[in-house]
């Protein structure tokens, strides 16, 4: 037997990992409900007008037949110029940047084989020996596993249900010490469905101030936030610390599969010379995304979409809120506060009432086997009974989720008398 | 300033870095004749008839939106079998085959961003502390980068230009010693042009067996083979030692901004259990190719495009013949032997008849803001005061780069008494 990395090994099962082992224990005869992955292109109730327009850009980017070659290490730099616009637009619209425009010139995008490819790159960049990164629990696994095996070692600080999911800066302050490389933020929040206010991100940005490191802010959900909310990019607190953005087309245009993403470094004071040296070099070894679709995305993330981005919104509120009712009325589930964006939100599983479910995953094992209803088990995201939904769903496929997992669980149900 | 991974710091320059750096000191008023990288996309008279194909299918799979979601882990199955299909094909059709028929299904696919992806996912999945990886010198600067970021320690077999670029089987095995994971085969071979001999692999392949480790053959040029030469690929030698087959689209369809590759893995003997295992590990982790590229290699891959490769192959011989040509007239290179496939060959530099240049560096450097030539030097490979050059050009800019060049190395001719 021919060995293999050891780290590797040592990798927490992936998102994918537990989605492929929980359905294939699905029962043939009773159609899968999912919760689990967040894939928007899965769900035509979502597509609004405008959808086509990112289609037919990249349909013409192929036929034209000039984006057969490789495009240049870093990117085209139409599509770095228009990310840099649209990352710069953002900052403006939310109103945080009169004292401090943010710059962000073609220079500082780097664009990636879609988000992940993004985080992969920026933790394998400032890995160091011993060195650590601060993590948000719950989080999303792929930070675990690209710091495992960019050889990272891990603190945590905790989202707290309690406050709507916003972080203690005190206990972020413990945990980071002198070792800690960069603070990970993902906000709009996946898995919590929390939006931060603009004043914990500041909170945030003072810590890596006084810690002099950089955040990795993860806003891959960036502007989706409901009811009027409002989305404020960490790159708006530039002045503090330096700031290394990842985000891209997945989810807000809903176009996952064409493997799209960027990374930008906000570098107000030039203590990123190094990083951003080591991104080039690094970069200049990675593949990047396909030509064709790079050649898209200035049409893609132009302003003339404003309209399909709202009209998004507009069903992704209420499929949330369907789901959200229909939870509050299933005992054992506790559903802390209402999601203010993403497409993802936290449920409370109360073990204690429910007979032979000792664990998240014990809940997620059975209720597919039983209900054909695929959740994912909170562990992966670092919260024990605990399980995270999408709530993207049709209303009605919402309900009727609801109501499977309502008779799972009255099933299991311990009462007064057993 | 804030710190960044040391090991990035290590890695020798890329081809694309030093490509950015040898352009950046043209003369702009001369355009430059390129016989730097391999971009066959670039040159239209490369282009035959059947190449419409390829962007059809990519252009109806974007305009289906049936591919706008994550594609699977490891890829979609209909690619992931038309690749399976296609490599059984390959050795089917070297004719090595009869007594060892090829095992190569769905399941031994994994679909990659590139052939870079796949070969970086390879050397990551074997690394182990104190490892090292056998690696053909001249070679592929990627490996060396690889290695060094997933920390294995290289060992160097030699490609020499007496036997036609073959190895000396006996050099391979005093090299290789027990904490030898893999030996790299790339054929056809870039940089130097070569094809090895059905023998040769053999000869590789029983190396493999007696040090129990796998081969890593490199086939993104499979098939590009001249004068009816044969091209034998690695797996048909599966029945000595495993063989991870890598390969792409970005030569032989001339698509490389479509970034689609693949890592197969021929293990007849299940001694790759493990590194499977690590390998879909790896690749749940990973972001892979496009998936509306991913949904046109069926169509890609099909044999109905065997007239289109053949025709490539009757523009590119021709092409490369009048290089070669060209080349041997100038006094101070030296062609060893001509190209038997692959875009590339290796030209030796004899800089004790050039006045003022001491090393290829210089030779390119130098040539470049002259001549406005550009041509790698062969140190990035491995080679000191060896060129390598891209044999595809159109005949009259072949023909051109060759008078630059010999003018070039005429004014600085070492004469007798001087
Ligand atoms: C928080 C977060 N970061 C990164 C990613 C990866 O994004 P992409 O699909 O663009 O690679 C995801 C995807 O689900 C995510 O939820
Ligand atoms: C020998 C060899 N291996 C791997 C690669 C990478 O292939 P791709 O461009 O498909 O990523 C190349 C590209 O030039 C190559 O020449």
């Amino acid at each position: 037997m021919i060995g293999s990395n050891p780290a590797i090994w040592k990798v927490n099962p992936s998102i994918r990992g537990v989605v492929a082992e929980l359905l294939s224990s699905a029962n043939p005869g009773n159609p899968v409900i999912s919760l689990g992955p967040g894939d928007p292109a899965a769900y035509p109730h979502l597509f609004s007008k405008g959808r086509e327009a990112f289609t037919e850009a990249v349909a013409s980017a192929v036929s034209s037949r000039l984006y057969d070659s490789y495009p240049p290490p870093f990117g085209l730099p139409s599509a770095r110029r228009a990310t840099a616009a649209y990352l710069r637009g953002v900052v403006k619209s939310c109103g945080n940047s009169r004292e401090h425009p943010v710059q962000l010139r073609e220079s500082d995008v780097f664009l990636t084989v879609g988000a992940t490819q993004a985080l992969q790159a920026v933790l394998t960049i400032l890995a160091s020996a011993g060195g650590n990164i601060l993590l948000p629990r719950p989080g999303f696994p792929l930070y675990e596993s690209s710091c495992e095996l960019a050889g990272l070692d891990r603190r945590y600080y905790d989202l707290l249900p309690a406050r709507n999911w916003e972080a203690d800066p005190t206990q972020i302050r413990y945990v980071a010490d002198a070792r800690t490389l960069a603070i990970v933020v993902i906000n709009p929040n996946n898995p919590t469905g929390a939006v931060f206010s603009s004043h914990h991100l500041l909170q945030i940005a003072e810590i890596a101030r006084d810690f002099s490191i950089p955040i990795i802010a993860d806003e891959v959900y960036g502007g989706m936030v409901f009811g009027g909310g409002r989305f404020v990019p960490m790159a708006s607190f530039a002045h503090l610390a330096p700031i290394i953005t990842i985000g891209s087309l997945s989810k807000r245009w809903m176009v996952p599969g064409w493997r799209f993403g960027w990374l930008a470094i906000c570098d107000r004071h030039g203590t990123l010379q190094g990083v951003r040296k080591a991104t080039e070099i690094l970069m200049n070894l990675n593949p990047g995304p396909a030509s064709v679709i790079q050649a898209a995305v200035p049409s893609i993330l132009s302003d003339a979409n404003a309209e399909f981005h709202e009209n998004v919104l507009a069903v992704l509120e209420p499929c949330m809120n369907t789901l959200f009712e229909g939870l509050k009325k299933i005992k054992a589930l506790r559903c802390h506060s209402r999601p203010k964006g993403s497409m993802f939100m936290m449920v409370e599983v109360d073990t204690t009432l429910l007979h032979g479910i000792e664990s998240d995953m014990d809940f997620a094992k059975q209720l597919m086997k039983e209900e054909s209803v695929l959740v994912l088990p909170g562990s992966i995201f670092g919260m024990k009974n605990w399980i995270r939904l999408f709530f993207g769903l049709p209303a009605d496929l919402s309900i009727d989720a609801c109501d499977r997992m309502n008779s799972f669980c009255e099933r299991r149900m311990i009462r007064d008398g057993w």
